[in-house]
């Protein structure tokens, strides 16, 4: 028992190691680049993307993994987690969603690639958060090893079976996360949550440590959803939209903490959390043209909607439906990303879209939520036995 | 009265996306785009200029967030309260700003004007410094959206009446920021400051936690100074002039903070924020052909001035002025701020741009302090009747 | 002796803007810029760069100085001495590799010198970590200006006369700035340092505040490799390499903290030091044609040998040799550069590179080592006057 954490990390990166020999090269397209032509050269697009990879490079390592920090007894676990999740999440995440989507050939390692590779990490750091304090590193390696191979699954079928657009990834990141996370804290209720709750307490100083996430996470949030958007008019309304739906968020979730709150007061809950679920909600519609005003009141939706969960569906879910959501995973990813999926079949009823169909974008929400759940349910128990 | 927050906050988030509605659009000059032109297209200009954006949005959120956590009971309301203002703000600055400089059309809402929209804020947030832990958040509300108003009508004023030149907002920004803040601090005086005294101490971790915030605005402020100057040469003057002025300025900073302290030890507060004053004072010159020597002794001075400000105005402003400045943001702020413009004047002399001429910027600079003491007197006043 | 510090620093820093005033100009490059060619411009590179530049900086300046707060009591002087510097180092950078590299005529400042100029710093503050809180500032101030000098001479060595490559700096950076600051701890040792030992430990904020370090320090290491490498297809494995080698090395090193700590918990010590070992390691290699898979490998075992060296050798040191390493440079450093500029060598041997010959790379790693340890032992006794 004392050997099994360090033996399976160390037998996963040899397993890595391998598969990047048998399955992974430099991108070759270099090779065709062409001095005289005036349109932009693959280098120079590699240099568009770099700034935006290491924004969002720096919401997996330092977002996520601040904004984990709140609880006093888990911060230093907390992020020290994260980290060693996301190490090991990027390298599986280049090997799945490279086989699935290289056809035989070998994965062409580029800036795309890179940028997938650090959004499949934040499926497994989403749900990371339902689970915060409930679970040992090895629990976590082997969440990171299965949930990343059902969250490619699941991007495969939305994006090239059912040709759904999901640019900000609401529905197959965020949706995906959230509910895979609650599945697998529902399973592991039944062992022994009574005893973290003693520890489940913040302190002025971990509250602090935690707006640093919140904080990066807010920031870098328009990078996240237009990384890998289409060049020129698509890539920058991405950025305008989320911009402004996450300003806008801002605003309703100080008001609606305020609200809720006794004595008028602000919760520090709300403010670490909610201020950032205009940029789950915007993610599916960020490219569309739908005007800022509409992104200002997605997010303005998204801001009421995630306070009044943390208000009054967390403590439900806790004591009706046996499931404990340390960070609140639900109020912030699952149901922005609900409303995302919604967002978007309403934009193309209204003509703001012509890259999917109504049918589409329900049918890529609900095998979103649907994988996530079974996923996290088959999961928990594999995490009990060690 | 308990409701006045949340409903204020909710009625001017459905204000601004009313104003969205009617006045904002997508930027559409990227409908010319031509392929075959070898200029620089719209879209390489947004991507050369989004990584400078981010790294001012980082500014305005972590830089003058965590530079606030430094009093040992307000680190949390002053990261919180930055927050809110900042959203509150730019969604406001792009509405005040665009009307200004759109001519009766639709605002075209593209990345210069949220780098615009995030430079507005700046105003507020510096005022903010000098209110710190004397002000609630209806208070705060109230003055972004007057602050952000005048600053509008005085950058206005300044950059197409009087043509007046201030790339890094020197004047526009810092100098008006400061003492807009001052002159409500004045104010807000006679109402009970004495009572906040005893919580006007930092702790060590506060301390450091506000070091995060120095940091990160020192090392973007090259990116602040640049954002918005011309393309090429100019551009590049402006980040390599900041670049070398931050430089010199800590030098000079930590050897007069030496000096006038007891012992000959290292003041923390003249750490956090004396160190930046070079990036203030270089500020309007910052394009400037003026060879990075000069912009060398611009920054010294600045380091010496805002040391020499800490150890012996802000005392004196307290006692004699009774304006109780709670960041010093006089010394930040406002005296480097009056620097930059009195540089430029310099520069101009000795032939070094041509850009604008000694009486315009003489009248910016005056514009910018006299509208805003005239600004914060006015301002002062309505916060007090709720 | 009161006014030594303010009054060195004065010095220097009236000294620096002589220099700068007679050696020192813009870069002119702007003026060949041609409107119709198809190449890519200078002004297009500068942007290119500049936000790989501002990755670099954030290292500089908030990783080498949040990962130096671990300690409970040196906290604030980490980040702060560590500001002071890099600010004098950097202009003091500009100098010295500016006349070596300038062949008599004026330093043209542009993009890759600031970038040259922050990493010339690196070496100064790889140093601070051997002697953290056994130095005083004036004693800070005069390594800086020796040890840049050093590193100055050393790299325009390898460079110049041994044509060796060294694009992530491994050996002239990392080697160097360990076995300095080695070899000056050595010297230290005798006069005093037990009175040190009862401050060494670490509190739980002041080891989340060393996580920001080692978090900004590990998500940025890609440009800090890849900053000044070619550009197009080397640059882009500069970067996918270093990503690729720093996350297998977050596994090995987690197992074996894990193996070589009292029942199998994590070392805060290793997470927040050998989880960055990769980035030193492949720092030789990352431009060159290796393979990601390969980079992988060279990750792990510099995580693993990390590890080992804080379990093991540290200790070892400290007893046998009488030398002092606080922050565990070697093993962060020292071992990894090492392990650089032999893999560099086996790749040379594998036919990976043509860029230098085996003999040329174990020049370079000699010269580094040795320069290194001859200046450190000079510069030791100076600081022992003051």
């Amino acid at each position: 028992m004392r050997f099994s954490f360090p033996l399976m990390a160390l037998g996963l990166e040899v397993g890595m190691i391998v598969l990047f020999g048998l399955f992974a090269e430099y991108e070759t397209s270099w090779y065709d680049y062409q001095p005289n032509t005036t349109q932009i050269t693959e280098s120079e697009r590699f240099f568009q993307l770099y700034p935006l990879f290491q924004d969002v490079h720096v919401m997996i390592f330092v977002g996520f993994g601040f904004l984990m920090t709140f609880l006093k007894k888990y911060g230093f676990s907390g992020v020290g987690i994260n980290l060693f999740v996301a190490a090991l999440g990027l390298q599986w995440g280049i090997i799945t969603q490279g086989i699935l989507h290289s056809h035989g050939e070998k994965i062409q390692i580029g800036i795309k690639n890179i940028i997938n590779a650090d959004f499949s990490t934040a499926t497994v750091l989403i749900s990371f958060g339902a689970v915060l304090g409930k679970t040992s590193p090895i629990q976590m390696l082997i969440m990171t090893i299965l949930e990343i191979a059902a969250f490619a699954g699941n991007e495969y079928l939305v994006g090239e079976i059912f040709q759904a657009t999901d640019i900000g990834a609401s529905m197959t990141i965020h949706a995906f996360g959230a509910y895979f996370g609650l599945a697998v804290a529902g399973i592991l209720y039944r062992s022994g949550l009574r005893k973290g709750h003693r520890n489940e307490e913040s302190t002025y100083n971990s509250d602090l440590f935690a707006m640093i996430g919140t904080i990066f996470l807010w920031i870098f949030w328009p990078s996240f959803n237009s990384a890998i958007a289409e060049p020129g008019e698509e890539q920058n309304r991405a950025i305008v939209n989320t911009y402004f739906s996450l300003a806008a968020c801002v605003l309703t979730a100080f008001a609606f903490s305020s609200l809720v709150t006794h004595g008028g007061k602000l919760n520090m809950v709300h403010i670490q959390n909610a201020t950032l679920a205009g940029g789950v909600a915007v993610g599916t519609c960020a490219d569309m043209d739908i005007s800022p005003y509409v992104a200002m009141i997605i997010g303005s939706i998204a801001g009421v909607v995630s306070v009044l969960g943390y208000k009054f569906l967390t403590p439900c879910f806790a004591a009706k439906l046996r499931i404990h959501d340390t960070c609140g995973v639900h109020n912030l990813h699952g149901l922005p990303g609900v409303i995302g999926g919604l967002a978007s079949i309403v934009a193309i009823v209204m003509g703001k879209s012509k890259k999917s169909t109504i049918a589409m974008q329900a049918a890529a929400l609900g095998s979103s939520v649907g994988t996530a759940i079974v996923g996290g349910i088959l999961t928990g128990p594999s995490r009990e036995r060690i």
